[in-house]
């Protein structure tokens, strides 16, 4: 079994903390290790064969020196991409590298910047899910939904068979507004599209072929011998890239193909898309305030804020429901239900043409 | 004519930027010199014989490396009391120093922590005050009153005799409340206590010798000899001052005097007495927003804002009426109306030890 793990992503969404040489993946959003470094520490106890993690040429050196810490427990593979594609020319590449070596071996897909509380019952989850990929099963998991949230796309399940899954996935929905959400919660068989994937190298690459053939086509005319060692790889696909269209393997694979079933997943998961989400997986304090990375929070006559400090002291004082984050050199505030907003403070960044703070 | 600036002072309500080391007279509010260099340069026109600067040896060395670019222009002198005990002993000390050399000297002592705009006009007021001070009188400056502050001390003028004064002063009065206030700004013949004093050092000997005996006693027992250099002053004042006691010389001396009188000075004063003063003395963009300090100010459905950058990016998202303060280890956000209660914020860090914060 492989581990797959797309570390490529950009985002704004978390500015000032995020920028664009270290994203969201690459940064610790609470205290301690970064979401890459969690995603992998929560796959280890899978013992996987090896972990290659798919980044790009600009994240490149931050992402390897946050794997390092791993290289003595598992195998761990870099493979940086020479400008993002989206997720589909990520995991086929990853696909056709590891169907070199194993055509039947089970990649097991995970994106690198999501939220998992229960780490324990994701590896149960998969283990179910690779059990039904060793078939040819596209396997997909559906975080069970426990809110009506409109920013998640959200996956059918045909649940006419009783039981605890795999089911068959009747479609794919794109982020529904406020009511359909209500009525997917209600419906019981409609789920939360993790981007959490399972299957066999060589099912994903004929699903890719059949559907996606120019892709299939590119991926073909990239030489692959001897790649784990990947250290002049991104060389030798640069021309390729340039050429390959920016696709999702939702849209490309997933939402087409006749092999994909789900498997239901109740694993406190949350895609961390802001930092109103912040308190979704942090503890608040007495106040209701979410704190992190604070040498100290000084709250007076404060309440439900959400507080990211730099390592240094935060003091608010008669402020409520608001954000404030610091970087040293960056510091935003905004109401928490603005989050959403922060890639405009980076959209006005990016038209001063202030780059040292992006 | 001797400048005598009274730099001594602490204070904690521009917390995070001033520190216990690092005052509010030490640090550059809005951009460009700090407090204390704005006072040494508004008065250097009037051509003083020397410039002596009060302070004590906790911001003795900070002090010192601000005045050295003043050093080729003016004779600068440093006097660092051991411990802070208000401004009768400062105002003392440095008029028995300035009496040995030349009885008759005129004293100009200013706040180093005040905020002046119109500097001409301060020369000019202090050019008529130096005209009386030379027969005997202790002169204060009285701001014409332009709102009825709660936050000033008031004097009330004798103006009986019209014209542009000097008038004699009838009665120094504490910080008023609302309504009194209101009617000393209707009444017209009260101004704001400046705590910019002009007079002969003899004259103020001679009274601190009349209205604070214990403290002349105290000032006679220093030896000045050659005290213009005062490298090893403060050593010697140490047991002196341990015993001197903490008093201002509005109390000791000018609410007692009979020898009091006060020029109206239109000077655009004010006294910055916290975070919210910052309007009063800096442009505000077309968002009603004061900015200090920021490489840029991302301001996104924000209003009437103030904020200090620490030289980085601040960034307001849907804010209004709030500050926001950053020096890179510490972050302050608290709304406008709030801004008197920073110094909460101070005492919180005391009672945690957070010394390096403070």
């Amino acid at each position: 079994m492989y581990i797959v793990i797309l570390a490529g992503g950009s985002g704004t969404r978390f500015w000032p903390v995020s920028r664009t040489s270290r994203p969201k993946q690459l940064i610790s959003i609470t205290d301690g290790p970064t979401m890459l470094q969690r995603t992998v520490e929560r796959v280890l106890d899978l013992k996987p064969k090896r972990i290659m993690v798919v980044t790009n040429q600009l994240q490149k050196e931050e992402t390897e020196h946050q794997l390092s810490r791993y290289r003595s427990v598992a195998p761990v593979d870099l493979i940086a991409e020479p400008v993002g594609r989206n997720t589909a020319p990520a995991v086929g590449l990853a696909a056709a590298i590891i169907v070199l070596h194993d055509p039947e071996g089970i990649m097991v897909v995970l994106p690198a910047d999501h939220y998992i509380r229960n780490d324990e019952e994701l590896r149960a989850t998969l283990h179910k899910a690779i059990h039904s990929a060793r078939n040819g099963w596209l396997m997909t998991l559906g975080i069970v939904p426990v809110s009506p949230e409109t920013g998640y796309g959200y996956l059918e399940a045909d649940m006419a068979l009783r039981g605890t899954g795999p089911f068959p996935v009747r479609r794919f929905m794109e982020k529904p507004d406020r009511e359909t959400a209500l009525a997917c919660l209600e419906a019981g068989n409609f789920f939360w599209n993790s981007g959490i994937f399972v299957w066999r190298a060589d099912s994903i690459l004929a699903e890719i072929e059949k559907y996606m053939p120019e892709l299939a086509l590119q991926l073909d005319s990239i030489t692959l011998n001897n790649v784990w060692d990947l250290a002049d790889f991104t060389g030798q696909i640069t021309d390729i890239y340039a050429r390959i269209a920016s696709q999702s393997i939702d849209y490309g694979v997933m939402e087409k193909s006749d092999r994909v079933q789900m498997v239901p997943a109740d694993i406190g998961w949350s895609d961390l898309g802001s930092w109103s989400a912040l308190p979704d997986i942090c503890d608040a304090n007495e106040d209701g305030t979410v704190v992190a990375h604070c040498a100290a929070y000084i709250s007076l006559d404060s309440s439900n804020c959400i507080v990211s400090g730099n390592g240094g002291v935060v003091a608010t004082l008669g402020m409520h429901d608001t954000i404030v984050v610091s970087t040293g050199d960056a510091v935003l505030v905004c109401p928490r239900d603005r989050a959403q907003d922060v890639r405009k403070v980076v959209d006005r960044l990016q038209k001063m043409e202030l780059s040292e703070y992006l």
